[in-house]
């Protein structure tokens, strides 16, 4: 069974990315390390290292997405818990033989990472995400 | 102003400890620490470390707790997010002078650790902890 290394980051769903940084980074004081548009997930992603994981900011830029109706229903707050795998396919393989209900049952291919999310019907209400470096 | 430094843990609101090892042990395969009483939060925390964090599962022991009225309301998921600090007192004392609002304005103190709320009206909507090894 593929091990879980570490929380790899905690996503954060925020209204504005500059508001949202005068709590993240100017009050609490977490490094912002780079803003980022990731058109695959119609957000901007503000990336703040912290100990060995990172809090992500994520802003949606589109109204179709799971995070723009999370916003439009919840409001701004943490949105998936994203884990760390050092091989995802192996990891998926096993949690569906375990019955558990995958969103993805193929990861996600983009430069450098691939990754997949857990159903939260699976996992008492969280969205849990997996990832590994490539 | 105190460095954040890490993650500390994510807590996650569950109805029943065992119910929600059978996801986050057995099938996602993170290590279960220990089960504690923690008669100070109304509370059971199953304590799983990952990286150098850790996943707390955290079921009410009570009806009158903000956990308990977490579950009620929205069911299970995540409920805060704990960063750790290298003094707590200073770094509640920048968030007040810059305008944060705490639930904590002094520490809570227990064996070996104190800690503070913020306010998730001052972070965007996640409530957030801050935690200091003593």
């Amino acid at each position: 069974m593929s091990e879980i290394k570490k929380i790899n980051h905690v996503a954060i769903v925020v209204g504005d990315i500059d508001q949202a940084l005068t709590f993240w980074r100017d009050a609490l004081g977490l490094e912002l390390h780079h803003v980022e548009d990731v058109p695959s997930q119609k957000a901007v992603v503000a990336f703040m290292p912290v100990g060995d994981s990172e809090v992500e900011l994520v802003k949606p830029t589109t109204d179709d997405s799971g995070v723009a109706k999370f916003l439009a229903e919840r409001g701004g707050g943490m949105h998936h818990l994203c884990f760390e795998v050092d091989d995802l396919e192996a990891k998926l393989a096993d949690l569906k033989a375990k019955g558990v209900r995958l969103i993805n049952e193929t990861p996600i291919e983009l430069p450098g990472r691939k990754m997949a999310f857990i159903h939260p019907k699976s996992t008492g209400g969280v969205l849990v995400e997996l990832y590994q470096l490539i």
